[in-house]
């Protein structure tokens, strides 16, 4: 049952962010730029769109944690699943954000709110349209909104 | 640079809809159940979020289109570039959506608004959070809103 499934980078990240740390998001501009065997027609009108979403390549994650553990090690929190969590050491190590588009010029998106380092492969920019978020209310545990509360903070 | 990155599925898709189609997919309810390999508790605590990302593999897709077109082919709406649409046929065929859970019993997820068909190999389950979501308002053109008229629709 387990086929193996091949995907290549279509575009990588520039930022000022050179190593994986947890926090402080928000303080990062980020360029997406197409890798270069994409045409530069896949980008053709996406300044209509206000928000993407960016599918990327933990490429700097060696480890991989397939069932439960503590939310960034932190005992305060419960033991959840790794599919119960956003952490990158996840099987296929694929990470999913979704940005605010600043800029578009040829083959560089400018983004804010990747929470994704310097040199980042990305596998998929997807429009966000409003039908495909949820359309109704969120419930999370109480654990995650604590463990959010500097995630994106400047 | 273009390195191929290997995935593999984590889980499956079981459903009523056995091939490709654009709209009516609030009508289907999907069980998402984990590969043999993927420990039972990679899914612990998932019932204590309402909502989750599921990514998958367009694995009926055929095709790939690397520039621009007309969203499902309709001359009617502008020609933009595939990671301007959602469309299946895109590089890496890696589709994303954000469904209800609906149920959680050991292995298997019971969730609402998976537009993806039966059998459809799942590469990532992660939980929805408010921080996640754009918190200020979404821009999106007029074809992508006529587009998505159908789509939910039961």
């Amino acid at each position: 049952m387990t086929k193996k499934i091949e995907i290549v980078p279509i575009a990588f990240v520039k930022n000022s962010r050179k190593e994986p740390t947890d926090d402080n998001w928000s303080e990062v501009i980020s360029e997406i730029e197409l890798a270069s065997d994409v045409p530069t027609e896949s980008l053709d009108g996406i300044e209509t769109f206000s928000h993407l979403h960016i599918l990327f390549h933990f490429h700097k994650s060696e480890k991989t944690m397939n069932g439960a553990g503590h939310p960034r090690g932190n005992t305060e929190y419960p033991k959840v699943g790794i599919f119960v969590q956003r952490k990158k050491d996840r099987p296929n190590h694929i990470g999913l954000t979704t940005v605010k588009l600043l800029k578009h010029t040829g083959r560089v998106l400018t983004v804010a709110n990747l929470d994704a380092i310097d040199g980042t492969p990305i596998v998929d920019i997807k429009p966000v349209l409003k039908e495909f978020l949820p359309n109704d209310s969120i419930k999370q545990p109480d654990w995650s909104s604590d463990l959010m509360k500097q995630y994106w903070k400047k």
